[in-house]
């Protein structure tokens, strides 16, 4: 029904449109309305026809219309003055719904991904979540969906704490687990915690992830680069900086791959002790280890001083924003604090979810699966860039997602590589993408790329392989 | 199997801890060398035995002990030197477990629950949920579960743009949606974002709920309270503060249930296109009203100048941890920055599942079936206290999950009156606990308690009541 109202010049109120979206007669007019004064073609000021004349006009019940005035008065569109009747209220004209802004959707999946850091999604295990989900929804207290603890659930507290204890030696219980929305919010939560007791420096290792560097950055704090050499960090390098946390990536740092050796785990135990610092322990991808037994985490060595940090992200998806905190006691309040400040406690379903999936067993069985198939992938990516790359050098692939490749200085800058790589639609990183701001490129340091081989689907692995090895043989 | 192996004294070696829990020999030795180091009772500079004694010591095969000692060594507890053979590293004892931090978990539940803000947890749809969940889950692509838009699942951005617009004529689109954890995560993350943009204080009403109000000084900006009467917040006083963005609850004030009157929102507006200033409407339940047809939200206003926010907190569960904000163009990149400097995104499954809900229909059912539930209980909440406190006045009523007690002055102090409900196991809030710090009470406001008849389970509903009454009879 449209209707060519007359006042203050034509007005055509549409109220077929609030009517196809389903809305009763009064409630398309009131939208018919409201729309007519967006638009501006509703002058401010304009004076509306009596409920009489407008019914007359549109042909319905007067009340409908006197009902539609009283409603778009209260919300401020219209003005009912005594004697004067009812004026669209004083109120510039409405600016168009503005577009999409840019750059905050990522772009197209590239043809072949081998990006670092994602697990292969297609191999997220929906059917054993949803089932773990039914269990877990089935006898969850009504508490829990409640506000509650900010450390999270205790059931997935309880769960994690064997968990962490049976699989990588951490030393907690779960008083001391904080459970977070990510890595990422984690250490944004630490760094702020920290910062209220007079942190003002973070030590991290000089190649690691751009991202990570930002929260510590945001937090006000600024960023001390540790060298790397084939052990590791250089640890005990961080008596002579300013800063009074450390974060590192033990097991296997990231990128480069090599392990923190015992004796550089000793010197950073020893630098937080004696200095009062603090270690984070990024344990990012703890559990997938190839050559041999897991070394556990360096946490085990001092659970005052170190903090653990471990994620859902690597090992099932980082999309369930799931990872966790195991803290010194004296950390577990300020940290809950933050926690408290930054979202109250993360989300209760997906908690109570993982807590079941560990305690049935199902998530052992998931990482044991997915250790086979990545080993396998690592093995494969070894053997093809031995045939069809002999001049690579592939380091860092004892454990993880990733591998490094060191290429001759023949190859091509790494942005030539890059841009070759993007012409070919496929997705991969630098080793200079990883360098954190302010340290200082090892001068004569071969092209390294950053190969995540955890990342395409299975059917998709072998075509990505064989874009790599067209990429280095060009 | 434990064994007393003889070096630097004896030794209890317990094997059958570890076993019990379920390790193999070796990882059992491990553990146990492990317990042994931290108790202290192998003490620092400590030589083992070689692994070929300890064999024979414990009765097992010579290259267990050897991969037990070179896994112990890597994870630093133990140091081999040519010559000198395995010692223990140097590192001192072991603190014992800390003891659970006090207050972080919520105290026991009270008998009766009559505190604000909660809905009832146990009406939460279950089943519903896991329905909605399995469809979600059985559709995603899989670059749902990787890292996304920080805004959010676009599913759940596309179904919320058309229900705020039916349910809260809400002008908005997907792309200016952004999906939070909680709204004081959405809060949190708009402060940060304005003050990035200068912002150092912000005007909230001057009844409120606390926990925010500590969001917003967490930031380290201001509070300027506005004044409230019965039309709402006194808006026209903005322009004479200094605060860059005005927290308001236009549909429902928290707590004292007024709402903001037309031409206080179009004052609110005035004021914020005037200064450049902006508006958080807080549309917390905006869902429940009773008595007309539900005020349409502020936002539509000026969609450039308010930011809406709602949350599923009190429509299913605040355990969800799933609130949205609808952003003004120009703030919809600096807020997304700030969320994917908070937590990258928020989890994917409930985003999902939300959006298939809503679709579905299922959301709106689950909100009409609990709006005449709630107007029941309001109902039933009046006719008790007429009956039972005719001297007590009932306001705040015509909406929401609260409503707030006018008491008369006899009634005592409102500390009196919480001691004496704390003493009969019941549980609510007094209206001076939402005074904004810096606010000053006016004088002579009668003692009022602020009621969530929304939080008792059905069953306890009744009694809930009554041990109100007995409260407000004594």
């Amino acid at each position: 029904m449209t209707s060519w109202a007359n006042f203050g010049g034509d007005l055509h109120l549409d109220l077929d449109a609030g009517r196809a979206r389903g809305l009763g007669l009064r409630a398309a007019l009131e939208d018919a309305l409201r729309t007519a004064v967006r638009d501006g073609r509703l002058a401010a000021g304009t004076r509306l026809p009596s409920s009489r004349a407008l019914a007359l006009d549109l042909g319905i019940a007067r009340n409908t219309i006197a009902e539609a005035y009283t409603q778009l008065a209260a919300e401020g569109w219209l003005t009912s003055r005594q004697g004067s009747g009812t004026v669209v209220a004083e109120r510039g004209p409405q600016p168009a719904p503005a577009a999409p802004p840019p750059g905050l959707r990522p772009g197209p999946a590239p043809r072949h991904d081998l990006r670092p850091g994602s697990p292969d999604l297609s191999r997220f295990p929906r059917t054993a979540w949803l089932a773990a989900a039914r269990r877990a929804l089935a006898t969850a207290p009504h508490e829990a969906f409640g506000y509650g603890d900010p450390r999270g659930r205790t059931e997935l507290r309880r769960a994690l704490a064997g968990y962490l204890a049976r699989a990588r030696g951490v030393r907690t219980d779960p008083e001391r687990l904080l459970i977070c929305t990510g890595y990422a919010q984690g250490l944004g939560l630490l760094c702020a915690a920290l910062r209220d007791q007079g942190l003002t420096a973070v030590a991290v290792e000089e190649y690691g992830l751009p991202p990570h560097h930002a929260v510590i950055a945001a937090r006000g704090l600024a960023l001390r680069p540790l060298r790397l050499d084939a052990d590791g960090a250089l640890t005990p390098d961080l008596a002579r900086t300013d800063a009074g946390l450390a974060v590192l990536t033990p097991a296997h740092q990231f990128p480069t791959g090599v392990p923190l050796r015992a004796a550089r785990r000793a010197a950073a135990v020893d630098w937080a002790r004696q200095t009062g610092g603090y270690l984070l322990e990024d344990d990012y991808d703890g559990e997938f280890r190839y050559d041999r037994h897991a070394v556990g985490a360096m946490q085990a060595l001092d659970p005052e001083r170190v903090v653990y940090a471990g994620t859902a992200s690597k090992s099932l998806a980082p999309g369930l924003r799931l990872a966790w905190l195991a803290l010194p006691a004296e950390l577990v309040e300020p940290v809950a604090r933050h926690k408290r400040l930054a979202d109250g406690q993360s989300g209760a379903t997906e908690q109570l979810t993982l807590a079941e999936l560990i305690d049935s067993g199902g998530y052992d069985r998931h990482v044991r699966r997915s250790r086979h198939l990545l080993r396998r992938r690592r093995d494969r990516l070894v053997q093809v860039l031995a045939e069809r790359a002999p001049d690579v050098r592939v380091t860092g692939i004892r454990a993880g997602l990733h591998a490094v490749l060191e290429l001759p200085a023949t190859a091509g800058t790494e942005e030539e590589l890059l841009g070759r790589a993007r012409a070919a639609g496929l997705a991969l990183n630098t080793l200079g993408w990883s360098l954190v701001a302010g340290a200082t490129p090892r001068p004569g340091r071969p092209p390294g790329l950053v190969i995540g081989y955890g990342a395409p689907p299975e059917h998709a692995f072998e075509a990505a392989l064989d874009a790599l090895c067209r990429l280095l043989a060009s």
